[in-house]
C-alpha cells in the first residue's frame, strides 16, 4: 500500500448486524468504508454512529453512508452483507460496476425453535447461486463466511482466526486476500475458486451450531500447520 | 478411566497409511489397539513394526494383529480406515458387532494431475452412505477427517488441533469424543448429527488442498473462540 491510504469499500445493506460490524472492523483498519442501505439517509446515520464509536478510541475514520445502487455503482470493491434470505433478489436489482469486485459473505442458515439449520442451496451454495445472477463482467468472490458478525463488531477484540476467500478471478481473489492482510490478527487464506463456497458456507454454519451447542459467541476457525 | 486401562480400539485397514497412523498414536496414548487387514498375517506384522516404533521411545504399547473380519466381530470400538474407493464394499462384507461404534473416518477424495479433487456423494457423505450398508443395531460415529495421517502417524509432533465428532447417538459419539480426549494435544469437538460429516468431509478436502496450494505437510483445524 506504499504507506498512501487504503482502498475505498462499499458495504451493501451495511446497516444490517454483519454489515455494520464489518464496516467498523474494516474502518477501523483504515479502509475508507461507504455503508450502503436500501435508504440512503439511513446509510448516513448509521455511518455516522459508526465514525463516533471509532472516535471515541482515538481514530480518525473515513466512513460514509449511501443508498446501495450508489455504492456498487460507484465503489470497485464491494461487500454483499444482505441476509439469506435476500440476497438474490438484492443482487439482480443492483448495477453493479463492470470489473469491479463483489465479496459474498452470506450464509445458508435459517434459524429455528433455537437451532441453526444449514439450508442445503440448489447451486450448491449462495455464492455459486449470486454467480448465476450478477454480470460476467463482475468479478465474484466469497469470504468472511465463518467469521461471526459479533466479534466483527467488537473493535476491542482480536479476531486471531483466518478468514478464507474463494473465487476464479485471482485477481479479483487476491484483492480480497490482501483486503483481509490489512486487517489486524486476521489471518487470509486463498481457499480455491468460487465453489469452495460449499465448504465455507457449511463451515460457517457449524460454526454458528458450535456457538449455540457450546454456550459459546464467536467460534470460528484456524487453519493449524500454514 | 479411573486409572485403569484404556479401552480396546480395533483398526480395519490398519496397515495403510492412514490407519497405521491412528494405531500408532492411540497405541502412544495408552489404547489397547488391535491393527485389521485383509491378511491376518499382515496385520501381525504391522502391528509388531508399529510397536517397536513406541518401545523404541520407551512406551509399552499393547499392539496385536488381526483378519479385519475378527477385529469388527470381537471390538466394541472399530475405526474404519479403509480407502474412499473401498470403504462401501469393504463395509458390506464386515460381520459387524451388534451394539458396537464403528468410526468413519473416510474423505472422498481422489488425487488427479496434483489436484485433490472432492468427489460429491449422493447420500451426501461417505458417512451417509455407509449408514444405508452397516446394519441398524451398529453404532455409526464419523470423527478424524480432518487430521492428516502424516501428522498422526508423527509421534514427536504435536497435534496440537480439533477432532470433530458426528453422529446421531449421543452414546456413542461420546465414546468416540472420550476417545480423543484420551489423545494427548488433541480436543474433542461434538459437531452434531451424522449429517454433519457432509461439512467434516468437505474440511478434509479443503486441507488436503491447502497442503498443496501453501506447499505444507498437516493443515488441519482448529476452533476458536471454543
Amino acid at each position: 500500500m506504499g504507506g498512501g491510504k487504503l482502498p475505498v469499500v462499499g458495504i451493501v445493506s451495511g446497516t444490517g448486524r454483519e454489515g455494520s460490524a464489518l464496516a467498523l472492523r474494516l474502518a477501523q483498519s483504515g479502509f475508507r468504508v461507504v455503508v450502503g442501505s436500501r435508504s440512503a439517509e439511513r446509510a448516513a446515520e448509521k455511518a455516522h454512529d459508526l465514525a463516533t464509536v471509532l472516535r471515541s478510541v482515538g481514530l480518525s475514520p473515513t466512513l460514509t453512508g449511501a443508498a446501495n445502487p450508489e455504492v456498487v455503482r460507484t465503489v470497485d470493491l464491494v461487500l454483499l452483507s444482505v441476509p439469506f434470505a435476500h440476497v438474490l433478489e438484492t443482487a439482480r436489482q443492483l448495477p453493479f460496476r463492470p470489473g469491479s469486485v463483489v465479496v459474498d459473505t452470506s450464509v445458508p442458515v435459517v434459524f429455528n425453535a433455537g437451532k441453526a439449520e444449514f439450508v442445503e442451496v440448489k447451486a450448491g451454495s449462495v455464492t455459486e447461486e449470486l454467480r448465476a445472477v450478477i454480470p460476467a463482467d463482475v468479478n465474484l468472490v466469497g469470504a468472511f463466511k465463518t467469521i461471526p458478525a459479533r466479534i466483527l463488531g467488537d473493535i476491542d477484540s482480536d479476531l486471531d482466526c483466518d478468514v478464507f476467500v474463494c473465487g476464479d478471478s485471482d485477481e479479483a481473489k487476491n484483492s480480497v486476500l490482501q483486503l483481509a492482510h490489512n486487517v489486524s490478527d486476521l489471518r487470509p487464506v486463498d481457499a480455491g475458486p468460487l465453489s469452495a463456497a460449499r465448504t465455507l458456507e457449511r463451515m460457517a454454519a457449524l460454526a454458528i451450531q458450535l456457538n449455540l451447542r457450546y454456550r459459546v459467541k464467536s467460534a470460528r476457525f484456524r487453519v493449524v500447520g500454514l
